[in-house]
C-alpha cells in the first residue's frame, strides 16, 4: 500500500502500474526535476532563461510550464537496463522502457532525494537521485545486487537519452580522458547578435560515472536498432555496445558495465548527468561530485532543504495532513519562493504570493520581493504584469497581456509581511520607479498603486478588467475597454481596507479615511450592481451583460466572486447563507470545489479564452486549488471553519491507492488544479494537473498557520484564535514567531461554554498576547467548547 | 531488387529494412506529404502559413523545413493494424509500429500516388494514398484480401495518430452522424487580436471512412495501454475497441472493422484524413471524396501532375537517368514552382530559381514571379531578402537577416525567361516599388538592381557580404560592414554580362557599355585580389583576412568561388586547369563534389554559422547539390562536358540497394545535400538530407536541356550544341520550344572530324537555327565525332 514513511518525510509507492505519471520532484536554486515512478523525467535549469539538457526527440516548442505533461515512448527519462548474460533476458529500472513486471517495486521520493528499489529474477537494483545545492547536475547512485543463490553474469546499462538538441549542430562522443559521454550542440540562432548572446550557454550535456564503462554507445539510433527502446538491438543476447559516436544524430549517454556477481555480491556506481558550458566545467563537476566527498554533498543538499522547512509543526488527528503540512507543504512554498518558479519574469501576482508564503520561511525574501516589485512600478502607480529578475529578462507569454489586478497583491503581500515580522521599517524603505529617477518610500508606492487602481473604473465606479485579472484566461470580457470585474471590485475593497489599517497605524488619517471611503463605496457598488439573487456576478462585459449569473447556462456561478465577497465584507449573513447553498449546489464535487460551473462547452466571445480550455482541463470548470484556497480564506473569515477545513483537505491527494489512481498524483504537493466539470465529464474529473506551480501552496500554509491554528501577528503582538474542525478533539503545534517559540495545545473540553486561553499557565484576557519576547518559549493552552 | 517500373513513372522497393527513412512524396497546390516506406509521415498544408494536421506527441517547435527528419516511435504515421481474431497475432502495414517481418513487401511511390502491398500469414493488404487536386486531404484506399485457403476472421484497424494538437484545447470524439472521428483543438494564443486572426484556422483533424466501423477509439493512451504502439492493449486477443473519447488527451483516429474473409475474399475501404475548419467542411470533404466519383478525383490529380511533367523527353544509354529526367525531375521542379516550397515568404533567391525551372513547364509562372519580385524592390534598386506572397505574410527565419546577392538571381531568372520564351514584352511590363508610388518597367527594375549591387562595394570595389550571400550561414565574414564576397564578385560580373546582352538587344548602348565595363572591372579585381595560386579565395573577412585559401586549415577551398569564376570568365585556361586539379584533390568524394573542404571542426568567428553546422550536416563540408549544379554549369561553360555529366549524375541516387542503403533515399528527387566531410567522417558520408527543397532541381533540369542536350533559345532562334558524355554513342530527345517541337537525334560517328547538324535533312550552317516556326516539328540530327 502507498504510505508515508520516515515520520512523513518520505513516501512509498510499491506499484508502478497504479498511476504511471505519479511523480516526485527535486530542485535546487538553479534547476528542477520531476520524475515519474517509472523513470520519465521533466527537468529544466536557468541559463539564464529556462532550458533543457535532456530533450524530446523532435524540435521542441518553447512554452511556459504546462499542466498534465504527456509521456510517450521516446520521452526523456533515466533508464537502467539489466541484462542477464546467460539467458539474455532484459529488464529496465525504474520500469520504462522495457516495462517488465518486477518481482517487487518501491519508489520512495523524499524531501531531498528520490529512491527506487526494484527486484527481478534474483537481482536487486537500488537507485538514488540527488541534486547538488548550487550546481546544475543530477547525481545518481545505483547499486546492483545479486540476491539469489548463484553467481550472476549481468550487464548493467545506464541509458540517458539526450534527445534532439539542435537543428544547427548536435552530436556526441565518448571522451576517454574525462571518462564521459559528451553531447555537443549549438543553440540555433539566425541573427549574428544572438551568436554573442548564446556564447555563454551550457550547450553540452554529459554523462559520467565513477568508473570507466566496459563498453559504450552514443547514438540513440544505433542503440535501438530494429528492437526499439523496449528491446534494443544493441543489447540483444551476446552483444556488447559498439562504441560509436553520434554525428548530427540524436545522442544519448549509454554505458555498459559487465558484472560478475557472486551470490550476495553487489556493485555500486555513481553517475552525474547534466549540462555544461565546456569540457573544463564537465571536469570540474566530475571532480566535485564523483571524486569528491559524497557525504558532504548530501549534507549540503539536506541542509538546503531543511532551510526551507519552515518553523511550524503540527500534530492533529489526521496523520497524512500532518505529514503534508510539516514537510511537503513548506517544501512546496520554499520551491516557489526560492526559485521564482524557474522564470526570469514571474507574473507579478505569482511573485508576490510566492513571497507571501516565504514570510514563514525566510521573511527577508518577502521583503526583497516587495521592494523589487515596487521599484518596477510606474510613477502612475500602476503595477506591471511581470517582474524582471535580471537586467536581460523580458516579459513573455501572458505577461505581455494587460491585466488589472496586480496592485491588490502588492498590498496583500506587504500586509502579510507586516503581520508576521512587524518590520515596519519596510514602509520607509525607498524604491525607484520604472519610468522616473525619483525614489519614494514603499508606503507611497503601495498607496499610489491603490490610487491608480481606484482610478481605473467605469462610470459605475467598478474596476475595468482589460484583458484579464486574476483569472487570466477571461480575456474578452473587457478588451474593448468597458467590461468590469466583480471579483476585482471585491479584491480592491479588501486591499483598501487592509491598507487603511496600515495607514492608520502610521497615523496617516487622511489616506486611511480615503481608503475606508473607497472600500465602503466599492462594497455598495458591488451590492448595487453585482448581487444576482443568490450569489454575486463575476462581472459585466463590454456590452453591459452580467455574467456568472443565474441566467447563464454555462459559467453560471464563479467561486472567486463569492469568496472575496466574504473577505471584503460585502455579503451580509443572509447573503452568505445563500452563497454557501449555491456553492454547495453548483460547485461542490467529490474532488473539491470547482472554480465555476457549469463548464463552458463552446466559445463565448464576450468572456474569452477561458471558454476554450477544454472541459476538465486547466481553468474551465476545474477544481482550481488557488481559487479553493481563497474560498477557504473566506470561510475562515466568516468563521465557517468546518467547511474551510474540508475545502483545504480536498486539495490533498489521500495516500490511498484509489485516490492516487484517480488523481494520478502522489500526496507530495498541491497541483494547480484537479480536473473538474464532474457532472459533464465524470471520467476525467479528479485528475491532477501534476503541475506544482501554484499560488495555492502559500495560501494553504498561511491558512493552516494563521486560521486553522489561528496564531497570527498584529502590530501589538499575536492573536491566538484557532479554528480547528469540530471533530478534532485535540491539536498541537509549535511555531517560531518573531524570534519566540509558541508551543500550543488546543483541546476540546466537554462542558466548556467559552474559549479559554492560558499562556504559560496564566489565563489570557481576550485572544491577543501583547509584547512577544524574542528568545522566549511560550506554552499556550487553548480550551475550546465541544461543538453542537 | 529496387527498380523503376511502369516506364520509369513508378519505383519499387521490396525491403522495408533497407533504408527505413526512404520516402516518397506527394503534393498538391495546398499541401505536401512525405511518407517513409514504413509508414511514418511528414505533412503540412497552408492555412495560410504552413501548419500540421497530424502532430508529434509533444509541443512542437515551429521551424523551416529541416533536413534529415528524425523518426521515433510516436512520430506521426499512418498505420493499419491487422489482427487474426483466432490466433490473436498482430501485424501492421506498411511496417510500423509492429515491425513484424512481412512475407512480402512492396512500396511503390508513383508520380501521383503511393502504393504498398504487404503480405503476411495468408493475408494481403494493399494501400494507396492519393491527394485531391485542390483540397487538403489524404485519400486512402485499403484492400484486405485472404490469399490463403481457409476462411479468416480478422480485425482491420486503421490507426491515424493525431498527436499533441494544442495546450489550449484538444480532444476528440466519434461523430456518428458524420461517421468520422473528429479531433478538435484551438490554436494557442495569448493576445485577444490573435483570437480573431486564428478564427478561420482549420483546427479540426478528422478521419472518416466509406463505412461505419464496428468499433472505434479516440484516445491514443486508451488504445496503447501498457502494450505500447507495438502491441496495443486495446488490440489484445479477444478485445474490441472500447469506443471512448479524448478529453484534453492526445487524440487519434482509430477504426476497427471485423471481417470474415472466405478464401480469395477481399474487402475494400476508402478513408479520408485531414484538417477542416468545422463539421460542415468535414461533411463536404466526405461527400466529395468518399461518396463522390473516385475515378474523377484520380483523373483530376493525374491531370494536375501531368501538367507539371514539362515538355522534354530524353532517351540515353542511362535508363535510370532517363527515368529521373523524364518524370521525377520535372515533377520536383513543378513542386517548387507551383507551391513555392509551401511558404508565404520564399527567400528571393529560391523564389527566382524555382521560377527559372518553370520556364520549361509553365513560363507564365516565371513571368509572374519576376514581376512580383520587381514590385517588392526598393526604389534604391535593392532586392529584398524574401518575397511576400500574401498581404498578411511576414518575413521569417533567415529572411530577417541581411543578404546581398538577390539582384544576381533577378537577372539570371529574367534572362532564362527571355532565352526560353523570347517574350520581350516582359521588359516593358511595369511594376511598382515597395517604397514608392511610381511604377517603372521591368527593364528599369533589373538595371537598377544591378546599379544598387555595383554600389555596395568596399574600397577595392569588391561586393560587401553583410550577414551572408548565397551561402546563408557564412554570417560573420562581413557583419561589421567590411568583409567582401569573392563569389558575389563573380556572380555580379556574370549577371552584369548577361544583362549587358539584353541591354544591347534593346539598343541601350549606354547601359550595356556601363555593365560591360563593370563586369570587366570586377573580373580584374577578382584576379587581382582573390586568386590564391591554385584557386580563388571565397572572400575577405571584416579584418581583411582572405579565407577559402591554401593557408586555411579548414574551409581551405570553396567550390562556388571556382564554378562562378568559370561562368564569369575570370579564369584563363591555365587557371581553369589548376582549379580543376584542386577541386579533384580537395573536394571530390565518392558521393559527389563537396561544397568546401576540409569541413570545419570548430567555430571560426570571422566566418560564422557555417562552421557550427556539424561536419556532414547541411552545408559544412557537405556535397551540397545546388553548389554542385553550378559547378556543372561552370564545367559546361568551359566545355568540360564529361566532368559536368559526372557531377550531375552523382546527385542521383542509383536505383541499387547499396546506394539506397548508404544514402537512405529513393531515386525520386535530388535532396539539398548528401553528407560530405568524407575524409573526416566516412561513416556518415553520402547520407541524404531527405529534403527535396532545393534550387538544384531547376538548374539540373536547365543544364540537361540547354547544355547536355544543348538546345537553348536566343533572341534570333535556337542554338543546337549538345555536350553529351564521350562514352555515349547516342542520345535522343524531344523538346517543345516556343510552340515548335524538336526531335533531336545525337549520335557519335566514327571517323567524323567536325560536328554536323541537319535540320529536316538540311545541313545547318553553324549551330543556330534562326526563326523557329510555331506548330512545326523539326527533325534534327546531330553527328558528333568520337572523342579521343
Amino acid at each position: 500500500m502507498p504510505e508515508f514513511i520516515d515520520n512523513g518525510t518520505r513516501f512509498r509507492l510499491t506499484d508502478p502500474m497504479l498511476a504511471p505519471a505519479a511523480a516526485g520532484y527535486l530542485w535546487n536554486r538553479r534547476m528542477m526535476i520531476q520524475m515519474t515512478c517509472r523513470g520519465y523525467a521533466v527537468s529544466q535549469y536557468m541559463d539564464p532563461e529556462p532550458r533543457k539538457y535532456a530533450h524530446v526527440p523532435t524540435i521542441a516548442g518553447q512554452s511556459f510550464m504546462q499542466p498534465e505533461h504527456r509521456y510517450f515512448a521516446h520521452h526523456p527519462g533515466r533508464f537502467f537496463y539489466v541484462r542477464d548474460n546467460r539467458s539474455g533476458s532484459l529488464f529496465s529500472v525504474p520500469h520504462e522502457p522495457v516495462r517488465a513486471r518486477p518481482d517487487s517495486f518501491v519508489f520512495e521520493p523524499g524531501l531531498s532525494d528520490m529512491r527506487w528499489t526494484v527486484e527481478k529474477d534474483g537481482l536487486r537494483v537500488e537507485l538514488c537521485l540527488e541534486l547538488p545545492e548550487d550546481d546544475v547536475a543530477e547525481i545518481w547512485t545505483a547499486t546492483v545486487s545479486n540476491i539469489g543463490e548463484s553467481t550472476r553474469d549481468v550487464s548493467f546499462v545506464p541509458y540517458f537519452p539526450v534527445g534532439y538538441m539542435s537543428w544547427m549542430n548536435m552530436g556526441g562522443h565518448f571522451d576517454a580522458e574525462l571518462g564521459a559521454v559528451i553531447c555537443t550542440s549549438v543553440t540555433p540562432y539566425q541573427a549574428v547578435e544572438d551568436y554573442f548572446r548564446n556564447r555563454h550557454l551550457k550547450d553540452i550535456t554529459f554523462l559520467a560515472a565513477d568508473r570507466l564503462p566496459d563498453h559504450f554507445e552514443v547514438s540513440q539510433q544505433a542503440f535501438e536498432g530494429e528492437g526499439g527502446l523496449a528491446d534494443p538491438s544493441a543489447l540483444q543476447a551476446g552483444k556488447n555496445l559498439a562504441g560509436g559516436d553520434a554525428a548530427y544524430e540524436i545522442p544519448a549517454g549509454i554505458l555498459q558495465y559487465n558484472l560478475l556477481l557472486p551470490a550476495g555480491g553487489c556493485e555500486r556506481f555513481r553517475l552525474i548527468f547534466g549540462p555544461a558550458h565546456d569540457k573544463s566545467e564537465v571536469a570540474m563537476l566530475i571532480g566535485k561530485y564523483l571524486r569528491g566527498d559524497a557525504d558532504a554533498v548530501q549534507k549540503a543538499t539536506r541542509a538546503y532543504m531543511a532551510e526551507g522547512l519552515g518553523s511550524f509543526e503540527i500534530e492533529t488527528p489526521d496523520a497524512a495532513f500532518d505529514a503534508f503540512v510539516n514537510h511537503w507543504l513548506p517544501r512546496q512554498v520554499f520551491y516557489h519562493g526560492d526559485t521564482n518558479r524557474l522564470t526570469t519574469d514571474p507574473q507579478t501576482r505569482n511573485y508576490l504570493q510566492d513571497a507571501l508564503g516565504m514570510v514563514f520561511i525566510r521573511p527577508d525574501t518577502t521583503r526583497e520581493v516587495i521592494l523589487r516589485t515596487a521599484s518596477q512600478q510606474s510613477v502612475s502607480g500602476k503595477v506591471p504584469d511581470g517582474i524582471l529578475l535580471r537586467p536581460d529578462a523580458t516579459l513573455k507569454y501572458i505577461n505581455q497581456i494587460p491585466h488589472t489586478d496586480h496592485a491588490v497583491w502588492l498590498v496583500i503581500a506587504t500586509c502579510a509581511y507586516l503581520d508576521e515580522t512587524n518590520d515596519r521599517s519596510i514602509l520607509a524603505a525607498s524604491a525607484g520607479w520604472s519610468d522616473s529617477d525619483v525614489k519614494d518610500s514603499l508606503y507611497d508606492h503601495v498607496t499610489r498603486a491603490l490610487s491608480f487602481l481606484a482610478g481605473e473604473v467605469d462610470e459605475r465606479g467598478l474596476p475595468l478588467i482589460a484583458q484579464g485579472d486574476w483569472n487570466d484566461p477571461m480575456n474578452m470580457v473587457g478588451y474593448k475597454g468597458k467590461g468590469v470585474s466583480g471579483w476585482l471590485a471585491e479584491a480592491s475593497s479588501y486591499a483598501m481596507s487592509l491598507w487603511a489599517e496600515v495607514c492608520e497605524a502610521e497615523a496617516d488619517r487622511e489616506t486611511a479615511g480615503w481608503l475606508r471611503g473607497e472600500a465602503g463605496a466599492l462594497v455598495e457598488r458591488i451590492n448595487a450592481h453585482l448581487w444576482d439573487g443568490d450569489w454575486y456576478a463575476r462581472g459585466i462585459t463590454d456590452d453591459g451583460k452580467h455574467f456568472g449569473v443565474s441566467a447563464d447556462e454555462e459559467g453560471r456561478i464563479y467561486l472567486n466572486a463569492q469568496s472575496w465577497a466574504m473577505l471584503c465584507g460585502a455579503a451580509d449573513e443572509d447573503r452568505q447563507a445563500r452563497m454557501l447553498r449555491a456553492i454547495d449546489e453548483h460547485l461542490e464535487t467529490p474532488y473539491g470545489v470547482a472554480m465555476f460551473a457549469p463548464a463552458y462547452t463552446r466559445m463565448r466571445e464576450d468572456v474569452g479564452r477561458l471558454t476554450q480550455k477544454w472541459p476538465g482541463s486547466a481553468e474551465n470548470g476545474a477544481v482550481y486549488n488557488h481559487a479553493a484556497a481563497f474560498y477557504a480564506a473566506g470561510l475562515y473569515h466568516i468563521k465557517e471553519s468546518d467547511r474551510a477545513y474540508r475545502v483545504l483537505r480536498a486539495m490533498l491527494t489521500e495516500p490511498k491507492a484509489e485516490d492516487i489512481a484517480v488523481r494520478g498524483q502522489l500526496p507530495l504537493y498541491i497541483p494547480n488544479y484537479y480536473r473538474g466539470a464532474w457532472r459533464q465529464y465524470p471520467r476525467t474529473a479528479g485528475r491532477s494537473s501534476n503541475l506544482f506551480n501554484t499560488g495555492t501552496a502559500s495560501w494553504f500554509y498561511r491558512l493552516v498557520i494563521e486560521q486553522l491554528c489561528g496564531l497570527r501577528g498584529t502590530r501589538d503582538g499575536v492573536v491566538i484564535a484557532p479554528q480547528i474542525p469540530s471533530d478534532w478533539d485535540r491539536c498541537r503545534f509549535r511555531r517560531t514567531f518573531r524570534g519566540a517559540i509558541f508551543e500550543v495545545d488546543v483541546e476540546r473540553v466537554c462542558g466548556l461554554t467559552d474559549r479559554e486561553i492560558d499562556v504559560d499557565r496564566e489565563l489570557l484576557d481576550g485572544d491577543v498576547l501583547r509584547r512577544v519576547e524574542r528568545g522566549r518559549t511560550y506554552q499556550v493552552r487553548v480550551r475550546l467548547p465541544e461543538r453542537a
